[in-house]
Parts: C-alpha cells; structure tokens; sequence
C-alpha cells in the first residue's frame, strides 16, 4: 500500500530540515519504504480536509491504506514497529529505545521550543532581552544530563534506534541557536545523525520542495 | 516479576496528583497489576544511584526484574502494550491510540507547562503581568481543536486508551488555571476519566503518600 505524507508546501524554515516531516522522511528512508508527499499550504491546514487527518491542523500526517496518523513521534514509531531498523528485537532494549522517543519530545523539546517561541513569537516584547538567558537556563540542564548519559557512547542505548532520530533532530532545532557549540559530544552525536545516507536523502527531499523554483 | 515505581517523598503539589507518578499509578491500576513504591527525595533524584535510572533525574521510573524505563510516557505504553486494557487490538485503532498519547505530551502539554513556568518560576518577574495572555492565548487554540475532535464522544477515538490516559492528565494540569472551565465538553471528559475506578485508586494511593504523618 502506497505510504502519504503531508509537509509543508513551503516550510516557515525555508528547507533547514526543522520542519517535522523531515523526521518522518528520515525514518521513512531508515527503514526503506518509498512514500509520496502532499504538499499543503498554510490556509489549508485549518480546513476541515485537513483538519480531519490531523485534529491540531498541523504536518505532518501519514496515510496508508485506511489507515490515518498524525504527531511526529507516533508516525515514527508506527514504521519503527511496522519495519525493520529503527527498534532494537529484544523486548528490553525496544523498551527502552522507546524511553528515549518519549524524552525527546517530552523532556527535551519543550524547553528548546520555548527558546524559538521566546525568540519569534516573543522577540520584540520589552522582556525578550531580559528573558532570554532564563529561557536558556532550563535548557542547559537538559543538556548535561543528556551529555552526561550518552558520554563517549556512539548512540543512546546500543544501536541507532527510532530514539536517536528522534532526539538528534529535537536537538536539531538548537543548532541555530549557537548553544549545541558548549556540549562537544552532543555536537558529535547529532553530526553522526546528519551523517546518516537516510538523513542525507531525507533532508535532499524536504531542501528540494522548498527551493523548487 | 515485581514492578517498583519511584515517586516523590514529598511531591511540590501536596497530593493533587499532578506529579508523573499519578499517570503511571493510573495505567498499572488499568491493567490490574500490583507494584511497589519507593519513595525519593528531592536530593537523591539528583544523585548518580537515580541519575543511572533516570538520566534525567525525575520521577516515575519503572523497575521489573532486568528491566529500568523512564519517562512517564513511555512507562504507560509498555504497560499498555504488555497487559490488555489500554490498547485496543485492532492494529489501525492501536495505532491512532498512540497517537494521542504522542498528542497529549508533545502538542497539549508543552504549552500548558509554559503556563505553569510562567506562574511559578517567572511569577515574579516585571513581564509576568503583561505575558501571561500570551500564555493562555497559545493555550486556547489546542482547547479549541481538542474539543471540535473530542465532539460528543465518550473518548478521543472509541473505547478508553492510553490516549486518553495521557490526554486527561495533560488536562488535569490546566485545572488550576480555571482555563477548562471555558470548555464544558472537555471537562467534562477529564471528570469521565477521574471518575474511573482505576483514577480514584491511583489518585488515593498519591494523596496517602502525601499526607501522611
């Protein structure tokens, strides 16, 4: 059965690969299955049409046969259940490899998405220069923590694993940011990820939608 | 095997419920399996014998035999994908089940944490006044999509999952607020889920925790 996903029909990001279909691309290519796109536009997300894949009017949605997914992590983990090479076959190790799905987006995003809230939505409030280095505080400690467990270990927990994409590219979304610069082995881990030949198609297919003359 | 959860000696919500053990109490009452608890203060969670089982150092972790996860939502979907009573069978309607857990802590709960951060971390600084509705205001939109998709149903996508599980809790946050109010359906769906048999107990178990002598 043919594989759909949405993305955007031109990204806010103008094709850096922070767009959220650029995970789901990347686990699409880790696991090898084709997939075609569906570009939408930013009207369009808010229509009932789309609104019916994906209840927050957001990218990325996945489509197979009948049935529908929507948020990031749960198209990944679907693949990463549905094919090999992105889970771990011992029970133990799966479970956790899945720990560290959930901390991605649970303990590590929020803080680092709240620096690109405090940053665009909130920039030219009076308090933004004031704020800012609160707002990087509560993520610094993450980062120690998150430095502190991976030490010299290639991945998190063994094996590259749907845990690995989905953390390298929450911290990703730091790298403008300058801060990924102070934890050299975080740097390392995500540029191992980039290295990736999935990564590298995954990122070549959003980069092209969104210079496409 | 037995299974040991770790929650706070003393949690910063005196028994409200509100700290993550309350999701994970919540889903082992769901599926009918005892545990123990070993309760742990504030200075050991940042100390390496806890840091090895969470590397981020909070609560819940889950210990069975071998086996040490951490993340709230993780924890909750291996206990829904070992015992029955959280998934459904049905490979597409487990799937979206998934889904909503992703949902519930990667779009509902970041934006209402911010809430909690701004009252409680940043309640003091001269922006918090004139910030806060800019707060609520990214808070409401995700209400607004949750209740059109919730509707009139009973849950978010057939019988009780660990969707819901995760979504009423990610909800539950937001009562302190008062925003829920403003959406009867949708409280009315977190009062559907504190009333279940499994809710009461897991909650009770917490509150006895924190108010003993």
């Amino acid at each position: 059965m043919t594989i759909t996903i949405t993305a955007f029909d031109r990204s806010p990001d103008g094709g850096k690969g922070l767009a959220r279909d650029t995970r789901v691309r990347w686990a699409l290519e880790e696991v090898g299955q084709p997939y075609d796109v569906r570009l939408v536009g930013f009207p369009e997300l808010k229509q009932p049409a789309h609104l019916a894949l994906h209840p927050f009017g957001q990218i990325p949605t996945y489509e197979e046969g009948d049935l529908a997914l929507f948020e990031t992590g749960a198209i990944v983990f679907h693949l990463a259940e549905r094919f090999a090479g992105l889970l771990p076959a011992d029970a133990d190790a799966r479970a956790r490899a899945i720990s560290w799905m959930f901390a991605a987006v649970n303990t590590m995003e929020p803080p680092i998405l709240d620096l690109t809230t405090a940053r665009i939505f909130e920039g030219d409030k009076p308090w933004a220069a004031e704020r800012l280095p609160l707002v990087q505080a509560r993520i610094r400690p993450r980062l120690d923590q998150l430095a502190a467990r991976l030490g010299k270990a290639e991945w998190l927990d063994g094996d590259f694993s749907a845990g690995d994409l989905m953390m390298v590219s929450v911290l990703l979304r730091l790298r403008p940011s300058g801060m990924l610069d102070d934890y050299p082995t975080l740097a390392a881990y995500v540029a191992r990820g980039e290295a990736r030949p999935a990564y590298q198609r995954a990122f070549a297919d959003q980069l092209a939608v969104n210079t496409r003359a």
